[in-house]
């Protein structure tokens, strides 16, 4: 029997014991994934009463505060950009025939953990090889004793291939039916996106074919072939939109049974589409530890590029890198027809669409380890670029306005109307990503043509948006809803104010290149210059979310949610979240970290000191901002505390973590708070000069991280009180570290000695 | 043949020739009803290509935006308080099976309007009888011209009985089948609210029944037979929920045929449940004409109590009475288990949802003509609090919180929340329509127990509701959308803010019998008194809609809008009118006429000043209340055409017109304005003395119009320079006629001489 390795905690997440309530939280947790294709960790052979097919209406509810169909478990199969139409909540991403299916039957008696004797339950996720692997003994109600142990893997280096392997060791004599197939009972939302159904067996080989055509247009075809260490004679079975393989074995205490299920996935959005049965082919001359050294081999490059090792600190080591691994996992390589969903493809509650999460958070982590991946990003709304047009027309608009929620196809996707039509900060958010994009690779002033119609669009929207008002002696955007979303249709929202004017501002200097007139230019530049931040006018020094943010209510958290367990949105009435002065999550702050350099230090005290009172972080979005403009202002434990709670949020399955997905924006928020943060890294926006200044948690004895900065690899590593980087690229840099600035040519590594006090 | 009587224009509504495209409108405006019953003016064969029965998915929208499935015709039977559940639009009232079928076939060639050859289409409204007649010539293919009529009432003294009859005329021999049957092939919005359809012959008679069982678990029982002028051997005939007789007979020039059929609609909601065949044999000893003339009896009598007669002006002689007569027809006597639902039973558009119509409009002319019917209006209400108290709970709140759309659970079923959580003006409108009727009653501090609960209950909902802001010296109502349903969550909104603190103000009052304690009585004073009706920093004179008004967009009327045909709503987007200074109907106009003694001229003269251009009037509540404020500020060209604007909307058949329903509370505004504008009679709240002073329009020689004041009944005459009182009741009364006072005993008339301008 093989065991799993327990020599590193920092590496894996650890499962032990089932239990129903947090089923759905290791679920989401142990998503395996190649980028083009996911799959939610789900039992093999599943359990009883936990129907995957319900139908029933999922209307649309107020984000926060939806409650989902309570279900044991839930599976996920999920192709990046396969999407459906459902009748409220319009695109969602659909969730796939689920082809894990590897079932043992013991003496008529199917393994079901629910109901089944089982011990010794432990499910490990081994984030450096991304391979999942479970154990368990099955004590048979005829008196056997089985140890099970499953692996699988979704290949790292053949996107479309999933590799699983069940050993299977008796105690004594018994036979053992093992069934392996693809089951196509299976809704999204309560809603079936399947148009057509056609299941097979494979006859060259002991293989089950399930092609489903969807509402969306789209083929999707999965080959499953199954293969054991005894010879087999693999019987078709199939029943309703069901298919699968299954044969008999004769197990020993001298004979364990192996068997091995390998499935490819092909859709007709594929570039070049290969036949699941062709992908297969492909892999049939390597065994089992031959894909799975390729795969493996695949994250140690990736996680070559990425990791940030921290030493002294298991425990923020290993949630950091479950981080990682789901940013590694859930970006598509080579493909700019979709970005990342809000669940990192890893769950189906928020329908598959993409957010601003992809500018505002997810960018950073790709852009300085990878920026092959922040470019796919970027060129996805630049593709775009069309729908948004249609939309900004919709509204009745000159110009482009992204949409809230995005399909692969750039339409808007959500169904609630106070965010599709006033959470338009989206539109600049898009903008700014673009321009971080620009600033970390080619520089502003090199941006492609492609590149400056966007900005130039979006910015003609924004002229047309908005308004100027009778004795105003500047511009306004009415009516809109800032990233807190508690507050719906606020006016001169400063996040919004200052995102549209930073668009404006970029367009007024790449308006040429983008195609704009001079006239156009001039509009640009002079309305940026005419939009307000907000400010209190009893504290000049107090930047306002929006105006009249001080008319609001005071909130009753004390009344309401004096526990301040949950969502605060759960406690009270959306009505009463809508008028009162609570935030859903960091907002002016948020604007403070985006522009760290436009406010003081007291003007960023004064906002903190006035908007964490009244901070529910009721989205996951929230704590880690609060955690960076923590470690600027030197609150130490309480960025060590936001710190945590980010971190925390996808690994805490009794709480939910994961169950619904990973909150991939927070992943990307907990290493910027790493790297941005207790690492002090600037980004190429503030500066053209490397600015480092770390300041590591007491406990963390070491901090070390690759970086990419504007195409130059570097290696940075941080202690106590020295700061060393390694120039690994081609070319020299400018760096400051602390005070101390100096060049860094090819080859070099400095190491600078500081007097920080540790946080 | 009979003949329609031509000779009143100002009693009958004419339709000549059939229009597909205003074909749902004449169903509307031509709707018959008991109270207890309600039919759609559909045609009694239908026509092809209009399917009743069609599924969709109905999903909520905007309400004013809305646009409903292109159908040229929509079938519609209603018994207020039959409620189903759909999936998206919560309860709403059940369109039952369509049992006015009858219809001729001739030589094979059913009659079909749309396909058949026909002239001298003519269906005409005698509102003095609630009669509905039709006339044609069919020129069968055959070769045959025949000469049909129909007509058809629904007794207003047998509310559950409908009676209609064909009579057809031949030029030459014909064999004419005649089929007559009850149709469940009916849907409401798209879905089926049918659990269980029973239909079958009657034994007994040439009869049809049908009972449904609906998924708000109610039965429907229907029984139709059918009589003719020849003997006939009626078939029956049943196909998929739907059944009918047929009879074949032959028709000379000599011989015409004359068809009755009659039909007694029950439900399981009926206090003393008869069933329908019992119903009929009630009726089975009176003939067409008996039932008729009892019916009409009915009718005349609820004209003397009702009737506006205004001579020298027959336009608006027949737009105010089709006014009066739809309001007559709407009311279910005697049923405190309902009130009157937007479209008064004459669509399912608005899903039969009660609002605040029913206080804010509707109630004075109930109020005014024949208490009795107020009374179960109010006693609705009053019915209703337990529900209400559950709302309060609901939202978090203490005390009794009315439903923006009820149901007649009292439940909240308006799907969009924007009004259900925000639009809350709807609880003080219902104490304002409690204490209208008791002070046209028995006066306000005589109010029952149960009335004063009301009062009590929904006084502590607003002391909670309430918000103190730290720095304010006024306490705030947040976050609401007033009756302009185009500023949606906005702070302190004049017309809630007013009316919440006349709630406040009468519990104050009624504390005691309430149940309130000497603490809460104070509470109750205190925060009316604290209540503020904004007003212009700039302009102390203007009453500001709500904080921060001034601060919106200004409207594009010019560039969206510039012909000013249809709903500015139906021309830009949703975001643009929430973040702009246009207002969907009278907001602080409103106000000022609940409260006409509050408010100076000159405050009243700038408030319309400053609304006026920038309301749309895309409610059908609109224009009738601006032609009462116009009235006050004798703008007589102004208030002309805002009557004409309100009186016109049924109809309008051109531009919909009644299509979708009756806009019964604009009828009630058009009393209104006729009785409290033009008459200028003060109401009940504004004074005990009774205080008239009319300013007729020129073309208005007589303005006459019964009037119950306080339990008297008395008749009103105005002319250009007279006006008389009769006092036709029991005891004496205070009198105010322009400045001239004086008591009126019971038998006395006076005249009072005026020097009135005429308008």
């Amino acid at each position: 029997m093989h065991s799993v390795n327990h020599s590193d905690k920092t590496w894996q997440i650890e499962q032990v014991g089932f239990d129903l309530r947090t089923a759905q939280a290791y679920e989401g947790l142990f998503t395996l994934g190649s980028g083009y294709l996911h799959t939610r960790a789900s039992l093999e052979e599943h359990y009883g009463d936990c129907p995957q097919d319900s139908r029933e209406l999922r209307k649309p509810a107020n984000v926060t505060a939806e409650r989902f169909k309570p279900l044991p478990g839930r599976w996920g199969t999920f192709v990046p950009g396969v999407f459906g139409h459902h009748p409220l909540l319009l695109q969602e991403m659909i969730n796939l025939p689920w082809f894990i299916e590897l079932a043992p039957v013991v003496a008529g008696e199917r393994l079901d953990v629910t109901r089944s004797e089982v011990s010794g339950f432990r499910r490990v996720l081994d984030m450096k090889t991304a391979t999942l692997t479970r154990e368990l003994i099955w004590h048979t109600r005829a008196g056997a004793v089985l140890r099970l142990r499953y692996e699988s893997f979704l290949s790292g280096v053949r996107t479309h291939l999933s590799v699983q392997r069940l050993r299977l060791e008796s105690d004594s004599p018994v036979a053992a039916t093992i069934r392996a197939g693809i089951d196509a009972n299976v809704t999204t939302n309560g809603f079936d996106h399947f148009t057509a159904i056609a299941l097979g067996p494979d006859p060259t080989a002991a293989g089950v074919g399930c092609e489903v055509r969807t509402d969306g247009g789209d083929a999707v075809r999965m080959e499953a072939r199954v293969t054991a260490s005894q010879a087999a004679d693999w019987e078709y079975v199939e029943e309703a939109r069901h298919g699968w393989r299954e044969a008999t074995f004769q197990v020993t205490p001298a004979r364990p049974l192996t068997v091995e299920k390998r499935t490819a996935v092909a859709t007709s959005r594929d570039p070049a589409p290969l036949a699941p049965a062709a992908i297969l082919e492909q892999a049939a001359g390597r065994n089992w530890d031959e894909l799975h050294a390729e795969h493996a081999g695949h994250w140690a490059q990736a996680w070559r590029r990425s990791d940030v090792e921290i030493d002294g600190d298991a425990e923020a080591q290993l949630i950091l890198r479950s981080s990682i691994y789901h940013l590694l996992r859930a970006h598509v390589p080579d493909d700019t027809r979709v970005a990342i969903d809000a669940k990192g493809y890893a769950g189906e509650a928020y329908k598959g669409h993409f957010f601003w999460d992809t500018e505002a958070y997810l960018l950073p982590f790709y852009l300085y380890t990878d920026p092959a991946k922040a470019k796919t990003l970027v060129e996805f709304r630049v593709r775009m670029l069309p729908a948004a047009q249609e939309l900004a027309k919709h509204f009745g608009y000159h110009g482009a306005r992204y949409p809230w929620e995005s399909d692969a196809d750039g339409r808007e996707c959500c169904c609630a109307f106070q965010y599709a039509e006033h959470e338009i900060h989206v539109t600049a958010d898009v903008v700014y990503g673009l321009a971080h994009y620009l600033a970390a690779t080619g520089g502003l002033d090199n941006a492609p043509a492609p590149f400056a119609r966007v900005v130039v669009e979006t910015a003609r929207y924004w002229l047309d948006r908005v308004d100027w008002r009778p004795g105003d002696r500047h511009a306004s955007i009415l009516g809109v809803m800032g990233p807190d979303e508690y507050a719906p249709i606020t006016h001169n929202n400063a996040y919004t104010n200052r995102l549209a004017a930073f668009s404006l501002e970029l367009a007024a200097r790449l308006g040429g290149r983008g195609g704009a007139s001079r006239e156009e230019i001039a509009a640009f530049a002079r309305t940026a210059a005419a939009l307000p931040v907000p400010r209190s006018a009893a504290n000049p020094e107090l930047v306002l979310q929006c105006e009249g943010f001080e008319q609001l209510a005071e909130p009753r958290f004390d009344q309401f949610w004096a526990d301040r367990q949950g969502c605060y949105a759960a406690r009270v009435s959306q009505e009463r979240l809508y008028r009162s002065k609570n935030l859903k999550q960091a907002d002016v702050l948020l604007l403070m970290v985006l522009f760290p350099d436009e406010f003081t230090d007291a003007e960023v005290r004064a906002a903190w000191d006035y908007y964490v009172p009244v901070t529910t972080h009721d989205s996951s979005l929230s704590a880690g901002i609060h955690a960076l403009v923590a470690l600027r202002l030197g609150l130490d434990r309480e960025a060590w505390d936001f710190f945590l709670k980010s971190a925390s949020i996808d690994l805490d399955t009794v709480h939910g973590g994961a169950a619904q997905g990973i909150h991939i924006a927070g992943c990307a928020a907990n290493w910027q708070v790493a790297v941005h943060g207790f690492a002090g890294v600037k980004n190429t926006l503030q500066g053209d000069v490397l600015a480092i200044a770390p300041r590591l948690p007491a406990r963390w004895r070491r901090l070390a991280f690759p970086l990419v900065w504007r195409g130059v690899p570097l290696r940075i590593e941080i202690t106590a009180d020295q700061c060393t980087v390694e120039n690994r690229g081609a070319a020299g840099i400018s760096l400051r570290v602390w005070r101390h600035a100096c060049r860094l040519e090819p080859g070099q590594t400095t190491t600078v000695n500081g007097q920080q006090r540790p946080c």
